[in-house]
């Protein structure tokens, strides 16, 4: 199966370690093909940076869908436009906070999220309500991080993250953490070695449940919401 | 003080419409600039013409910003991107459907939604589910109506709204109707002489609710997730 | 038009101070009548208070009725009897926690209330809960103030409030504030000015919010349980 | 134990029907006063008349503690003011609406519940969902009668009743129906024999879960909103 | 009437202070029998414990159902297989957790819940969603106590739970607190006494909430979730 | 990876159904083990059988554990006794229901349930509730079903569900539909085709979910509820 993972902010080193997370993750059968929204902001950080990438993400699934995609993992944890997404595509389409919240629903009681800055604390909380998760998510924490810290090789942003997330164990009482960033990807064994608890990363669940989805025959259901756009 | 006004479709004639109506409502002291969002899809109908319509309507929320604008209403009922447009604005922004949801909500204790397309109703149930309308909200119904047959001179568009409405009373046992889209504005008088009960134009009532929050001093919280975008 | 404001408890000082909010909010068309619930307790702490307010506050709603009032607004943070004066009157009936909760719903994504005596934190917290905004809410706090000290010039209360909402930015990361009872009305400005984030004011909202009402044209739904009072 | 069942309107008929019930389902040692609430409404259909009626309550709640009552019950669907007779009680007051639909709720998985007139069914319906039982609620009926029919020897109202129930199981598939009006208590044996399902009457289980709450040692809390009324 | 009493699990100590509390709590009229689910874990501590509990509850229950019990308290305050009790009784089966919760809303706006281990936090919180009192709930706390410390007469189990009580009305504000484990019930005066809040134990609740539904004419619902097992 | 795929009723054939959709399913990489809970009830139809399968299905599970399955799939519908079975599981466990409606809710916005026989409709009702899916399922049908004619070679329990299912996309307005009992496995194709809608299977979606999460490197989350049970 062919599965395009898109990072719809315009970093292209954020996209390398988003598509290194998605091959390590995927299973043989599966070509992994990693689509960077140039254009876009550098990061995703608030509303209007996920407005300003819209565009240029639907361009990126439009041309996933002209090459017979079965199935799309969309690399940002606001899970931004995951309905238009599904309006274009046939098969599948994943946002990795929708991806890893439900993954933690399955594996724990309750979990916390912790992402970068205090101002996508609010977007991803609504989100979770949306996913009707509020229920088990304890907390959305931030870790007080700008998302390009995390390609900056001597930032302390992953001790940062493991602490917030020993903060989380501690107060919150959580079963599992999910990371609330794509470029948090590659730091997951690490924090859970460190943490002792089941770290989630959204790019590894969301292109395993991908591959599950087009495992078992599903697409986007075509007779509502997520139709075909309207011709204009 | 300044109000602008923004459709964030492409279709002048709709734009007319929507600003007859906020001048209509809007006080004597207000002054309302009508904006379209030329470059966007001609009407709004699911997620992805709403995505595509999304810079557009940023870049007339900028100039508006740029204006000195007092307050902004955005003219489509999907309150497309309303999270954005409160990141890039001082003062208040108004969605059409969270006005009309609201203001339904103080003047009855129930209320179902009429809109045009079906594919446009879970879009509307989400957002009054995420406004927490969902226990007021009887039920949102479809016209079965494209928004654009709501500009054709000959269509009987009006009375399949008005029989909808009807349908609604009758089996809702609403107490109020909300009318789920901008083109409907013109229709308002016209549908509430007709049923007899509180019909209600989003259009109208986030102008007044604008001008209220404006009045009230009231400007867009910038502490939180609608601070002012990071520079990239 | 006529809009009349009432103070649900006796005492006149917070009359006073209530419609010099009123009519420093309201437009220059509107004419704001100011009446006192003459009879009902000194304030209004808890249910019991309440209920021994309510007849007084329905001979007001009477009266205002009587005199061809356009909309009116009950002046008490617990919005005591709204659906009973909905009933009786004919234009829109606005209490100020619903006005102010639904106001910080459009300018922020999350806000606390801030109330005077601890006792009523529960029946806030109903309130909000009622009208579909515990999501938005992060907490309802009490400033440990009995009302009437509100009324009294040397006490430190207007302090005690600027705290606890410095309190609240620290630990709920509200982005805006509400003022839980209609007798902190005239510290808006000051306590905005030192806290630096949104202060809302309830009597001031509806009064704005009640205007807006009646500019758009509606009333109070009378097909449902609004509907004027069965005649005994 | 003293139980103090009110009936909060000024019908008589009504109380005696009521207390009758009471009467019927209280233990041995159960001495059941009755008080009619002289001066209120002569029914209590919508908010208005319960606000009317809500004074004379407080008096007969009053005169309860006065009497060293351990419990009161008061005897309208619409729970009038039980947040304020609490304040005022020593012992545990009960609403039969909440009375019901608790009981309801532990022996069957859902209920739907069958009142008088259509302006009462969104009073119930808030009230339903404040208890947080609007998950197992199905539905609120109304049988399309006025309060007082209940009282008229010749009224069909009992069969219009059964009828509903009738129509309640077949449509709504509930598993018990909960009587939603004080003034159907009477019925309730005969209800059940006709329509083979559960019927529940507040009266009964309020006098029976009032029994209970004193047998269990248990008085409503005075730390909190429940408070002794603060002194003027 | 005889309302057995049936502990799930299979220490005979725990029987005997549950009887005790049902037989205190239960009117003269009433038969209270004790059960001992002999052949199940020692104590219920967490989903597997409970699981191996489910058969021998189900024979208790049986046996019960074959000595005409009219009513069935089953007590362990996870509430386990309550669902299939009520399939096989035809009286009320009354959970102690549900009826501790309903009775705490019946005397105070909010409670909290102090239980044995962490690991049973979890589980009551649920419970607590499904009897739809979450928003009333304002905490379970564990007071890190294995159930059997609870039978050993050396043990300071009762200390650390009146000093988890008081914890909760300190920070939780609560107004009520409810004994999660019915290893607690002897302690219910003493802690009552000691920390001045209504101290809540479902075994004597339920006892009387049994009653108090038999004495209401109430059954199990058979038309629906509780009808009687469908044979194989 | 070794995957156990354990059918928590008696009947062979069932699991043979069962065993050949998870097989059809699982990638190559995947060994399934198919086990039959010898000793449980012929179906589970109520909370009764669930019960009464419960102990056979942990005994199911230890072996599992015993023989280092990577997963296990629960398949009921009914999703019985999950909590237990991740307590002595160690990598993750998933029951059909679950994974069913959220798959479902990854591929459209709104889904209904179709199930075997109406006394199911309120546990699955539940389960959806507790899954925070309620707002997504449109709503829980009954084909009036017993689950066993579904082994049945000359029912016509097929033509059944393929007419529920289409009067569910005419009165629900549903975008998927989700098939409410393990035994309808095998029909999951014929019914897409035959109603033209996304059905999903839960035995499928399990599988593949399954095999997701362990590809995530994801195992149950051992600091909570979900810890391995505690030693009597």
């Amino acid at each position: 199966m062919k599965l395009v993972v898109i990072n719809p902010n315009s970093t292209q080193s954020m996209t390398d370690k988003i598509i290194a997370s998605a091959r390590a993750a995927a299973g043989d059968h599966v070509e992994v093909i990693g689509r960077t929204a140039h254009g876009a902001p550098a990061s995703i950080e608030g509303h209007f940076d996920e407005v300003m990438s819209a565009a240029h993400l639907m361009r990126e699934v439009q041309q996933a869908e002209a090459s017979a995609a079965d199935a799309i993992v969309v690399a940002c944890f606001d899970d931004p436009s995951i309905g238009a997404c599904r309006e274009i595509a046939t098969g599948p389409v994943l946002g990795i906070c929708e991806a890893a919240c439900k993954a933690a629903s399955m594996i724990a009681t309750s979990f916390t999220v912790v992402t970068t800055l205090p101002r996508s604390v609010p977007i991803i909380e609504d989100l979770v309500r949306k996913y009707g998760l509020d229920h088990q998510c304890r907390r959305v924490r931030s870790a007080e991080i700008p998302v390009l810290a995390l390609e900056e090789p001597g930032s302390n942003a992953r001790q940062q993250i493991r602490d917030e997330i020993l903060r989380a164990i501690d107060e919150d009482k959580c079963e599992a953490v999910v990371l609330g960033c794509a470029g948090m990807s590659d730091l997951t064994e690490w924090l859970s070695r460190e943490t002792g608890i089941p770290v989630i990363d959204g790019v590894t669940v969301a292109t395993k449940f991908a591959e599950a989805l087009v495992g078992a025959g599903l697409k986007t259901s075509k007779i509502g919401a997520y139709a075909v756009p309207n011709k204009k």
